[in-house]
């Protein structure tokens, strides 16, 4: 069923309307006879949301027991656990992927790009997995996987062409890692990721924690070589805390040239250290952008998939608590996200793409801070999951 | 019914075991014949919640309509627009505060530690109404009421009075805000605060905002007061915004003198500023613990009357990601805001008031990150709620 009327529903919390789909799509004019309709009961209607900047391939979501973190402070530390721990469990990321996948669909997530590690231990078989959930959730989920070389590129021979690799058998995106904190050679892995990149036709995503001047001179180095490649709309720079530790004067700068090259930022917005503030990246026309991050793997226990409980955290971290701005927390998991990301036919306008979800609440505002149950998910079209639970 | 055995639970997620309750709190022992038993099926065993900082008063939680929120960015801005609305819309702190505690036990906390207005719009009105509300809940939750002077005391005349009044007909501390920054005369504020508390043997609990230099000297104010009252053990510092913007060297120092005073930090970890962070505070020895602050009111829309939720954003606050720091995060909810407000007999050993909540999750920190439904709420070792809806 890709046919629909939407009766009694409020747009974004606007005023009730009946919202048709035709084909998949938001659809304008009158229902054809007989169209299976939905009494929405004047409950708030919003587009799929998009989760910008997850780890499909490490959650541990899908295990019957709970995962202990021991870990060690530094990030060296999270990555050769998590390393070792996969190798030694024989992490399944194509089950992992799939189950946290239909848990985004069902709490309203249609679309999502998903890092997915590349190393000289997994090889390409994580993102041998999540292309199985991609093929998977076709037609219900739009799935982009970032080839990203969690482990670096640098120390580990090999590496580059498994990235190769894995972009070759159907990674959308090529993926990057704090060139000087982690790489040590900030030009040589630059160099690398945005040569695979031109050598592919892809765009790249590049997680940058790096804090302070340190970060600012690494993402100097990717706007160079942005423009250089002429790569306009095609970078996003993931976290990018130093845009939150540098000068108000230097921050404006970078922002003025990401703008100007159309980088992306997406942030978790992390409650525990500096971020890009969402505030000054919109006012200097720069798209930013929500994700989690890894949800209740070797890094973290903390995340969820329900993109609302983001945008909460999103307004939290920005101190967004007029209405008006938080419908820009809001922003982050939707429009923004198809954006940043490039996802096409986001929206609630005639010709979107048919994914929406219900849910009961007063206002968009209401919407994020309760994060109330979904009632209804339709992506392209189809009823797709009702009170939380995936419908068949 | 305040006799019942709890059949299979895990205490604090350990191994799982039979818990009597006799006369209303944990007892040791062999059940008695035919009493009451609910059988847990392994779930998680915790102890009641407690809310160390909130406004139970000032909530719309309870209202049929969204409060949009277009409340200027200084801090006078929210406190003239909420005493104005409160005005203008006769708000009813007695129906507010009743609903939001009725919230707040079915979630599990049976302990609150509520600020109320007092002023010279709405006098002791507010106080009188969540008097109300302590009585109706008498028994199902302890609520202490602190006369909180949020729109000063000097610039009002007649608020000192106002106070007096308050802590007469019931309410248990005496409230202070902002010395400096607010009341602009922080040796008369804090003279009226402790004289106050003095006069009627009260605990103090002021609400300092105030950052870096400023905050630590208005708490220093604080502290010699403390000492020269001999007031150990009775004073609580919330917010404490301070603590986070000085040097590590000056905050040990403020720290080590708190830890000698026993006074005790209140915080909501907000993500957007610094805070006194977890680990410091307790490493010095010094008791931190949790609340909301407002929950849907004119100062912010965010906010739960689930605990479990506020230790989550501790535990973001503060980076704790380990299982034995997100234990600290709970803890923030639980011991440490007993010792903190001085509610007698909390925890899960003999002898302890047996407020009790069952919930599915195979860990402490589980129960934390993924705050699962509360299969039961037990309170004076009374059934209060089943699947977060009271029982009669």
């Amino acid at each position: 069923m890709t046919e629909l009327l939407l009766r009694n529903v409020r747009p974004m919390g606007g005023a009730a309307a009946d919202v048709l789909v035709l084909g998949g799509r938001i659809a304008k004019g009158a229902a054809p006879d007989g169209i299976a309709t939905v009494d929405g009961a004047g409950a708030l209607l919003l587009p799929g949301f998009v989760e910008g900047h997850t780890h499909l391939d490490k959650t541990t979501f899908h295990q019957p027991d709970w995962l202990v973190n021991e870990v060690g402070p530094r990030i060296i530390d999270k990555i050769d656990t998590e390393r070792e721990w996969r190798a030694r469990t024989g992490h399944d990321a194509g089950a992992a992927s799939l189950a946290m996948a239909r848990a985004f669909l069902a709490q309203g997530t249609t679309r999502i790009r998903s890092h997915v590690d590349v190393d000289t231990s997994g090889g390409t078989r994580h993102v041998e997995g999540v292309l199985r959930t991609r093929e998977a959730m076709a037609g219900l989920q739009d799935i982009q996987i970032v080839a990203f070389p969690q482990s670096g590129i640098l120390a580990r021979q090999g590496t580059e062409s498994l990235l190769d690799a894995a972009l070759a058998m159907g990674a959308d995106i090529v993926g990057g890692l704090d060139p000087c904190a982690i790489e040590r050679d900030p030009v040589k892995h630059l160099n690398i990721v945005f040569g695979l990149a031109e050598r592919h036709g892809k765009p790249v995503d590049i997680h940058l924690h790096e804090p302070g001047a340190m970060g600012a001179f690494s993402l100097e180095l990717i706007l160079e070589r942005t423009r250089a490649l002429a790569m306009q709309g095609k970078v996003v720079v993931s976290h990018a805390f130093c845009l939150g530790d540098i000068t108000e004067r230097e921050r404006d700068a970078l922002l003025a040239q990401m703008a100007e090259l159309g980088v992306g930022i997406a942030t978790t917005a992390p409650a525990s250290r500096p971020v890009p503030l969402v505030a000054p990246c919109r006012a200097a026309g720069v798209t930013i952008f929500g994700g989690n991050d890894g949800i209740r793997d070797t890094w973290t226990p903390y995340g969820s998939p329900d993109m609302l409980e983001r945008a909460m955290l999103i307004g939290l971290r920005n101190n967004l608590r007029r209405d008006d701005e938080i419908a820009l927390a809001f922003d982050c998991v939707s429009d923004a996200g198809a954006a940043g990301c490039g996802f096409a036919g986001h929206g609630l306008a005639p010709g979107a793409r048919a994914d929406l979800v219900l849910v009961e609440a007063r206002s968009l505002a209401e919407a994020v801070v309760a994060r109330p149950p979904r009632r209804l998910v339709v992506s392209g079209g189809r009823i797709v999951a009702r009170d939380g639970i995936l419908v068949a």
